[in-house]
């Protein structure tokens, strides 16, 4: 008689985005007449760049003929689009990543779920709290996490690192010692960063505990200000010790299009194994490459005219990230978040918890956020909101806000 | 100090088709003079149909403006492409198959991976041999397969159903009691199939002893004989046992596209659990859909047109095969396969060695196959030819090797 992974049934709830979807869904069916605005989930509205949408019609047009018809991909991805890669995002900011470093996926939330294939499951893990809920969600379906304390919100075997008002929602080094560290800088949820100083401290102590840091670096690109990393390779010794996980989802508004890349140093080993090489095997045995005309629409992304499109696009976002700041702090919201991210997170009024924030918003605003306790017990009495609406929606949404 | 998941240094060298496309590579960087045919990996060479690349553009137009623009898909898919596979592929043919029993993925080889992370890993699997790489592989990284006998070729924990000439290169029932039992009919490598009565024997067997069958479906629009069952869902009771996979890559050319679907029967349940709620909280959890563009791709393969250019081009590769089982019997090979699969096994000659003759036939004629004991050790002495090359390069790679 076969046997289920019951580690899935130690899971609480189903996944925080599916939640929030069906609970928005029951409203609008309740209430056909409002018109609800949702600043939940992380999902993008502007349409692709044109540039991206040129490069897309022209691979279309090659897979339509014999000669320029693309099967399977390399195992890696294209070179084209590894080449590109490294140009613009690792060595023009001074990072020894090379081209066979590279592996092009689907996207950052499959990488960082299937990352954990090539560790021992004895591995301890320790993520930020709150923090976006694939890591430990995929830990605890491997059964990497213990058993889930309804009342704490928490795993037994995680090791959480408070993100809190106390430290500037930052984590702090861990007092037990963890083997994998994921760490999301921008932050997802609370849209908080750290200096390259500050990084430069996590890539030390993980050198020096022999941990691995996963480093997921989704939101690079909506980094204003200076002293923030983009990567966690422009620390000294990170090639030892992480690897990157990126995206075009948020950058270049791939959300529906489907496309991300991991970096895998050759220089990170286990007794003497590269996990580049099991990270190779993991993707060379279980996945067939991203879509040839999406891997040509990600080499557009690089492009002059595609960096110049994709740049207003994400400034067209932090302009509803200001919105929102400024709208909210003006209602007398405590806020944070917002000025190296596109999410804002913002304290709950009247100690109300996320949960309930959430339907008073939704009944009372029409406006869909995403509750902060989703993203770990100390995202309690916090809620996200994200700027990837439209610009008129978020307006609108601000003002029903400050209305209430 | 991390650890590496070491299940995956007992896994014997690297992917099957990694190691032949690095050994073909040297031949050529070798020998640029020659004209290589490559009939070894299942890749596909006719462009997309004319009724593909039309939805292809539209839905790339459609990502270029804001109203039309598309985020994140639905957690199993877009619903216009499940209902057309649940019509044509399910009630067409009487299988009881609902719109949301169906999970779009981004193909075959991930849901054949991945689908082990829903079960627990104490389940005893058994595969026929020789057979697709990835079930044993997967499974093996997963720590699943016990320990691996070079010389004999075989994991210690695996049940191996041996397909060979005196079985008519089909599976009998297993004489130990198996969790987990993947088919794949028509049959990668050796291109046999089975009747719906012999099919039936299967999942009769399934639901005596309480295993789960994973149905490979993956070569199913090749199929031409009438008693042949498309799905498993043909056979009674199937609904109970079966997970079955499917593929856009070889009946449209989606190799470098990339969409493929699994159905999980609601009816399919572990202590009351149903298997499609875990396989909804793994993909819910660990992957983000197929792009949108593609899921309209895939749509389009199921359109009037679309469905009249495919079998088109699946004519041609039969054709192909015909031509590739003709050559070689007329050369005095022995030949199966290549009726209801684009796969031809051949017997290799004067008691060569699978990876003997891949390199003989790489060396004298040029032409690229796949070794028959990279399937499992009953592949031993065999070889497998693809009919997904062009027709030119049929012909030619056909009388090359009668030539020798």
């Amino acid at each position: 008689m076969f046997k289920m992974n019951e580690n899935y049934l130690k899971l609480p709830g189903s996944y925080l985005f599916s939640t929030i979807g069906k609970k928005v869904n029951a409203f609008a069916q309740a209430n056909p007449d409002k018109k609800i605005i949702r600043l939940g989930i992380g999902d993008v509205t502007q349409p692709l760049a044109p540039a991206v949408i040129e490069a897309l019609h022209k691979a279309v047009d090659e897979m339509g003929k014999a000669e320029t018809f693309h099967g399977y991909a390399p195992d890696l991805g294209y070179e084209f689009l590894r080449k590109a890669i490294v140009e613009h995002d690792y060595q023009a900011r001074g990072c020894q990543i090379s081209v066979d470093e590279v592996f092009i996926s689907d996207g950052a939330k499959s990488d960082s779920g299937n990352i954990g294939d090539i560790f021992a499951l004895e591995n301890k893990i320790a993520v930020c709290d709150p923090v976006y809920p694939v890591y430990v969600d995929t830990n605890a379906m491997a059964g990497r996490t213990g058993e889930y304390n309804e009342e704490l919100q928490k795993w037994s075997d995680v090791i959480y690192m408070p993100c809190t008002e106390e430290t500037n929602f930052a984590p702090e080094l861990p007092s037990k010692e963890p083997d994998l560290i994921y760490l999301c800088f921008p932050n997802n949820p609370t849209g908080s960063t750290i200096t390259k100083k500050e990084l430069q401290k996590w890539v030390d102590y993980a050198l020096k505990v022999g941990a691995v840091i996963i480093y997921d670096a989704a939101y690079e690109a909506y980094i204003t200000e200076e002293d923030v990393p983009h990567s966690i390779y422009e620390c000294e010794g990170a090639t030892a010790c992480a690897i990157e996980i990126r995206s075009f989802s948020k950058n270049a508004g791939f959300t529906g299009t489907r496309l991300g890349f991991t970096v895998v140093p050759k220089e990170l080993k286990c007794k003497g194994t590269t996990l580049h090489s099991l990270w190779a095997r993991r993707q060379g045995t279980k996945f067939n490459g991203a879509p040839y005309i999406i891997q040509r629409a990600g080499e557009a992304v690089y492009s002059e005219e595609g960096q110049k499109q994709t740049k207003e696009q994400i400034g067209y976002y932090m302009k509803n990230a200001k919105v929102i700041c400024e709208g909210l702090t003006l209602a007398g919201y405590t806020v944070s978040g917002g000025v190296n991210a596109p999410y804002i997170w913002l304290k709950t009024p009247d100690k109300m918890s996320s949960w309930e924030f959430f339907d008073y918003l939704l009944e009372q605003a029409n406006v869909v956020g995403t509750p902060g306790s989703g993203f770990g017990p100390s995202g309690e009495g916090y809620f996200r909101l994200t700027a990837f609406g439209s610009y008129e929606n978020t307006l609108e949404a601000v003002e029903r806000i400050k209305k209430l």
